[in-house]
């Protein structure tokens, strides 16, 4: 059976955000699904645009309306409140869920509660909801009705650091650090002194220390303890990407090349995560616009010491890319569909 | 008698702006003045700082408090709106006034009306409030109560427009042209979408086609009639500084010297208007964080082509610069003071 | 006769530079050509890059080369001199030759030397090479040998002056004014320090006043003379993309409607010039990695003031893209391929 | 006696690069030096400057003009090697020496050979050179002839960490990292692809693993052994300015509060230092252009890691600014003259 004979139809709320102008931009090239934009307001945005573009069909973001409409997965790219709020709704409609707030991350509403400073509003979905990591959980991603999303900065941290801490070459005593930097869109569109323009051009900041709310997403996935493990994200002047800088002192590592041989392990069959030769690390120009996250190391045998390089576009391996990877998974095509 | 010898205390409402703060970072450093802010709201922003440093004195930004301090001068870096409501008590009081909005700066309530798309709420003070530009109208200034500050595209418009028309060598009839590029800051500090650091770097817009509200600040100053003058803006993916980029057909001029000559004799002992040689022109680098406006020009004898370059910091000459250029000269500081 | 049965072996001379680069990226999705690589050099620059990636096919850069592959159009992403150099030698192999440099593009030697400043080295070919811009010459460039592709600012200035041009509205004894404004990439990949980033960042500069050698391709192909048009080049202080913001007076032009109607009968079929309703015109962001050219224009009918915007992505519409859809036009593949 | 009684003439070799003309901003507002510029080559880059600007006086940068010109000190904004070939004749005219490079930091001529892969062409004058970190060495410099004004990057990091490791906090065992990020200035002013604007704008990369000439300079000063510090540079796309971001394990070290004694202990009466209340952290914005190191940093005592950040302006207090602050006291002006 040829797995693209059928059509599904595809909904996206929050497509003015960054991440679902992104979705928008992926699926409009995606052969297999017709795209349909759920609008949450009647007063909506207009941006000027050319005469004679025809925009995606467009209905009021409402359960019924996805019933009716019967859309078979739905894409929240709106804030935690608003997905828990929806998705419950939503999956009764008999559609999917992929959701890329960091509503249904975490493995239970007391973790949620502790990172995000409030009660988990929808917690009875926690327990089915699979965190949407291919790389980790591919079956269970082809099998779920709800699917948290990654993080951004989640992401690359967790592809770079898993392969230690599962081969058992992380000195976990000595603590694994990751220093990670994002481009601007990964704070959303929603206008604020933050992101203004005189605010962050020229300008270089550091935040979220060691209560970024991606942090147990990093925690819950590589394995590592919270006191090993340090987190810190800054504010590049840039539109779009993540780098991420990680520190960590192996165990029984002889040569740059084993510690090749353990990502290799992990990624050999990988399309999205690409590697470097030892002593190469990408920049950010490598992954922009693409659904790679690519990854190299500096490693010093003596001293046992690895400095990992992981890199991917905050809005694409980080957001709308990875969340259009699971749905190929989900719906049942090519992995890479309109990611490539 | 040293002017210097009487020190005055200046008062800044709006201070958290872009303008405003670099008034106050202008005035720290002027030894003749000292500075009061005047706070708004009693829920101040806080903005992180070192430890042990001192912020200047802050009062509330009313009648009383502002007759109260002895405040001698105060300046209005607010929008034209409070700028109207707060001008004519301030003036009650004794201190003088220099408003950085647009509230003052047209001739009459009508002309506002009609640029402004709102009834003018102060228009009775429209007679006597001074346009700042020293260059222009220096004498009127010393001795003005209340100083309508210019706006950052028309000072570096009329700078390099003026001389033309009262030269009488701009070919009026075929009209003059100011494409004007501004960097962000000109725009204020309230977060909005169109100032958001992923909606303005990499990109580059048009904006205020023939209605900006600066196009009747240049007629008036300039001589010109609207039919004369077309005006365009854009906003450049930087932080500060104005470009712009005139062009006009001359009469009578014979060779780029004589073009110079002209510019020279309206600006020889100006101390913040500085020409280039014919066939050089300024870049934005030349004048950031100063209160000069350079000027250069190309100019073809054959078709009496001139293509003008005018630059400025637009939050220096273009708004605090000349605030207290003009303060200098009401309070009787030397015109260059805290501003070289 | 489908034309997508015959595959095309295609050859990129300079493909390091920012539109050699390009070329490469948007022949890589063609689906009807093979694309190869042709060596200027044999200590190639090595960039780093991920494991296991595979390169396009290489060969050197020589006539030899090109005849024993048997590549059948060859891409000149080089400069001026080397392309007068290779040509001639290219089409003797029976290849056909798309030039991106300012070589062919002018007339007669005459004109070149005017205004490149320096003899032209491949004269006998200037009468042959036709002018790739596909909105004025489609039918010449399906069957030609050589094709000149359009500068990146004369494309957009010709696509938004020739049609006022042509329908005799434009009052060309009041000039057309083109003040247009390009992303760094535009200079290309050499460094120097015009092009550092410190320069360059926070900056804007004016520059190629009455000289740029654009200027005579705008003259050649929108019928304007030389006294007639006059145009300013600036330095934006981004990657890529070119905004043209172009003044005309016009004449018997009753009401916006009209003006766009000019427009539309122009470019009613094009498939990659949009029109923007009047008072609405595009900014970078929306051509920006597309190969479109988007006008948009504010009219006023009391003093038949137009002020168009053009824009294009320098290194697509106005280089790269632009050359692709040459090439589709002749080797008869749709034109759009590759593009949208 | 007044210490501004005597005024000196100082040089600076090496004025066109970045930190030269940031040397050059700032000593023109030094009110106790008379500034002359060491031009090296006869035939001078010309920028275009308004009508009418007096430049510095230039002299010829050679041994026998410095004697002639009874020069008192001499600033070197030069490369290494150049600064190896010029230091020892310009200490024999009598003048002292301060030098912006990488040649007189390190103590030996071992070390020296190993981090900068070259034989030190200068070294018997290492002995005598004066590392230039005021706040560590400032009665060493007050007397030296010869001062090392210190890397930009080891500036802010040696800052940051020196008090930890002399006050025996610090867990050594554990490492300590620094990820430190900087503006392109750092990179110079020559032209080079690397720090051309296409590829450097929307980027960022990490470069400089292990092997940084910086590190050995963190090393000594800091008492760290090199497999206990990790240190990776990377590359901003900005103008100017560095943040450090460091990771420690701390020992006894009960509340934050305890963290920021040992540093206020450090700092105190440090003019330059400015420390932020625990949990606080600088960015750029609050160090361009001055000539402040700004530290903060968030502590967990549970855990006992911490994490600072150190920012500077790496043209000011990495650079020019400091080396001013070291004339200042090898010539006895008040230490914070003309950089407050």
């Amino acid at each position: 059976m040829n797995h693209q004979s059928k059509r599904y139809s595809v909904g996206v709320v929050g497509f003015r955000g960054y991440s679902g102008a992104e979705l928008v931009r992926i699926l409009s090239r995606h052969q297999g699904v017709d795209l349909v934009l759920l609008e949450p307001r009647t007063d909506s945005e207009k941006r000027p645009g050319p005469l004679g573009s025809t925009p995606p069909k467009t209905i009021p973001a409402s359960i019924d309306a996805i019933r009716n409409e019967q859309i078979d997965l739905v894409f929240l790219a709106t804030p935690a409140d608003v997905s828990m709020e929806l998705a419950s709704g939503i999956l009764e409609t008999g559609a999917k869920v992929i959701d890329l707030s960091g509503a249904f991350r975490l493995g239970d509403g007391e973790t949620y509660s502790k990172w995000y400073k409030e009660r988990h509003r929808a917690a009875p979905l926690l327990d089915e909801a699979v965190y949407g990591a291919p790389e980790f959980y591919r079956d269970r991603i082809r099998s779920a009705r709800l699917i948290a999303n990654p993080g951004c900065y989640a992401t690359a941290a967790n592809l770079a650091i898993r392969p230690l801490i599962a081969a058992q070459v992380a000195d976990r005593s000595r603590g694994v650090i990751c220093d990670a930097k994002s481009g601007v869109s990964g704070a959303g569109r929603k206008p604020s002194l933050k992101t203004s323009f005189c605010e962050v051009a020229e300008n270089f900041t550091a935040y979220g220390f060691m209560e970024h709310r991606h942090i147990p997403e990093i925690l819950q996935n590589s394995g590592l303890g919270e006191r090993e493990f340090t987190f810190t994200a800054h504010l590049l002047p840039i539109e779009r990407g993540i780098l991420a800088t990680i520190y960590a002192r192996t165990l029984r590592v002889e040569k740059p090349v084993d510690l090749l041989a353990i990502f290799e392990e992990a990624y050999a069959s990988e399309p999205f995560v690409r590697l470097y030769a030892p002593g190469k690390v990408p920049d950010l120009r490598a992954v922009q616009y693409t659904n790679f996250c690519d990854i190299g190391f500096v490693f010093d045998s003596d001293s046992q010491r690895a400095t990992i390089v992981a890199t991917e576009d905050n809005l694409v391996k980080g957001a709308a890319g990875q969340a259009v990877q699971n749905m190929n998974l989900v719906l049942g095509f090519p992995e890479t569909q309109a990611l490539l």
